[in-house]
Parts: structure tokens; sequence; C-alpha cells
């Protein structure tokens, strides 16, 4: 008898094409894959449309991925990652400074860096055609940059942001690979050689396969 | 002899008026003092301005606070109370399931609520009196508000976002009162009533008073 994963991830069934391989349970199935831990998957309407009331007891915003193992739910992917990373010290060091920087990258990734791109994906989003949009776009433009720039200087010639890889570069990884203003990464070599790095490691390849294979099995035939 | 905190916390020893009480080592000084733990402070030069090289050493963005405990020296406020937490089960809950949630709620406050709240700060900061003005900050209120209107649903009739306060509800409520939305947050009155429950915590009240008197020692008299 084959035993069942004990961890379950909840995808879309559907996305529009931009947004294939960059769903946010991307980032859990690549450290999942790192650690050799399989997991199950459950599918849910796509993004955008009305979410069931479950859902929303189980992710607050409506949003993927959800994560379930035993009595645990947890919903938000620095979390998630933070929870599997205490699981295997590839992914998390255990010594105590290692790990402080660790985190501290994680949490980096996620407030001081991807919110600045957000916030100008979100304005071509609303504002495309509109009047409006070219002076809000340059006018917020250089947060971004500023904060690519501060990464860059960060990151330096290094393999990864501390001594080896962990979530900190996973997490920052997923968000400079994913963000819709590629330009403002490709303006620093060594940031776009360092999302060259990370997604070039198997366990990405294979999270980014098992993502786009959940799509094209829901596509008409 | 008096020992030595172990425990420095970087802050600025200026700000505009507009952002005292609103500096990001509030909620670190607050986490500490939740705990009774006590710390030394060192005040560097104010917000804006050019940062030493030093500064970014210990902190790639250039930002406060910066924390340090013997070998560790931490960054983003989030890493910082995670640390903190990792201290005593008042901040973090020690059961697996309780821990979990409550850093849920940290990355929540994060990465869910406060990019889209900042987004408008910062078309407000650049765009006063532009003719974008309005039409961009209008195209993005919708993002935010509906944040706000999923975490008042989560949160309910509750006292806490989980069955007691943890750094999830720290981490919130300091997102949520340092907004310069605050009409957003005042459209739902278990979120006003949310934050006057945090604010009027002791070890809240006495955080806020040590960062303003680290302001008033700079004054001029």
């Amino acid at each position: 008898m084959t035993q069942q994963p004990a961890i379950e991830i909840t995808a879309y069934d559907w996305v529009p094409d931009m947004a294939r391989g960059k769903v946010k349970d991307m980032r859990v199935r690549w450290a999942l894959n790192e650690i050799g831990l399989p997991y199950k998957e459950r599918l849910v309407g796509g993004a955008g449309g009305e979410k069931s009331a479950d859902h929303l007891d189980d992710q607050p915003f409506g949003q993927v991925p959800i994560y379930k193992e035993g009595d645990l739910t947890l919903f938000e992917s620095g979390a998630i990652l933070l929870h599997i990373g205490e699981k295997d010290e590839r992914l998390l060091p255990r010594d105590p400074v290692a790990r402080g920087r660790a985190i501290a990258w994680m949490f980096a990734a996620l407030n001081s860096v991807e919110p600045f791109l957000q916030a100008l994906f979100l304005i071509d989003l609303r504002g495309e055609g509109q009047p409006w949009h070219g002076p809000a776009s340059g006018a917020l433009q250089p947060f971004a940059e500023n904060r690519l720039q501060q990464l860059s200087a960060a990151l330096g010639e290094r393999e990864w942001l501390e001594d080896r890889f962990t979530l900190g570069d996973l997490l920052m990884i997923d968000v400079l690979r994913t963000t819709s203003k590629q330009q403002f990464v490709r303006a620093h070599a060594n940031l776009a050689a360092y999302v060259e790095r990370g997604t070039a490691r198997p366990a990405f390849r294979s999270a980014l396969a098992a993502q786009m294979a959940a799509f094209e099995e829901r596509e008409p035939k």
C-alpha cells in the first residue's frame, strides 16, 4: 500500500497565460522539492473568480497556496516556507546567526522589494491606455529601482545572499523572476545572474513543470 | 554594577512630525516591552538622509530598526519580531498549530495588507497637486479596501486574530494604526476597535513614549 503524502497544497486549476508559472504555490512546490518531500495537490477554481466559504475559512484573502499538514492549515507563502524550512537545514540553517539572516532576507523579499514592484504592476493593470498611467508609473518607478539597486549592492559578487542557498534566496529569486518589471532586474547583471542560478536548480525546474501540468490537465483538448 | 542590556536597537534621532510614533522600531520596542526585556538604543541620522556605509552593511535598505544581540545583526522588523518571539510564548505560542497561525498573520500584515496601503501613500506622496493623482489613487483604492474588508471578515467579533494576542496581532495592529489611509480602517468598526485594544496595551504605550522621547532629546531647546 502506497502511503499518501502528509502535505497538501492548494493551487489554481486555471490562470491566464501571463500568470502561468508565477502563481505563488510555485515557491512552496520549489521548497518541498529542494528537500524531497512529497505532497499532494488540490486544485481550486481559478484566480479572480468567487471563492467558496471553505476557501475563505482557510485563506482569508481568497488566494493560493493553502498548506495542510495534519491539524495545521497555513496561509501566506512566507509562513508556509518558514514552516517547511524548520524541517530541514538545507532550507534554513540551524546556526542561530545564519538562521536569523536567512529569515531577514525572506522578509526583505516580501516587504522591502516586492511591494514596490507590485505597485507598478497594479498601476499598469488598471492604468493601461489612461492618461494618468505614464506619470503615475514614472512617479513610483524610482522606489522600485532604488530597492533593486540596494539589493544588487548587497548581493555583490556572491552566489547567494549569505554564504549558501537558503529560503531567503528562494523567496527573493521568486519575487525577482515573477515581477512584470523585468527590465529593472536586468539593469543589474548580478541580479540577472542570481535569478538564472536559482531557476536553474533542479528543484525549481520540477516545481515549474508541476504547476504547468496542473493547468494543462484542465485545457480543452 | 548594572549589567548592560544584551539587545541594541537602532532608531532615528529625527523624523518629520508626521512620522513620529510610526517609525518601525516602534513594533520592536513594543514586543520587547510585552515580555519585559530591556534594550539599549542607538540613534542614527534621520530618515531620508544619506546612510553611512556601516549602516548599509547592517541594513541593506538603509532603514531602521537594526537589531543587535551578541553575534547576531538582524534587519527587517518582521524577522526581528520573529526572533524575539522565539524567546517567549507570550508573543509566539509554542503549540505548533497556534505558532503557525501567528506567523501566518505576521506575513499577512506585511505582504497582504501593508503593500496595498503603502502604494496609496506613495501615490499621495509623489502625486499631490498633480492631475494624475486623483485617478491613480482611485484606481488603486479598491485593492486596499478589499484587503481590509477581508481582514475585517476574518477578525469578526473576536478580540484578536486567533485565540489570544500574538505577534500576528502586534504587527497587524502596527500596520493598521500607521497607515495614512485611516478612513479605510475606520470603515470597519471591528478593525477600529481592534486597533484601540492593541494600542491600549501598556507595552505599546511605553514603546510610544520611548520613541517620542528619542526625538525630543534632539529638539532645539
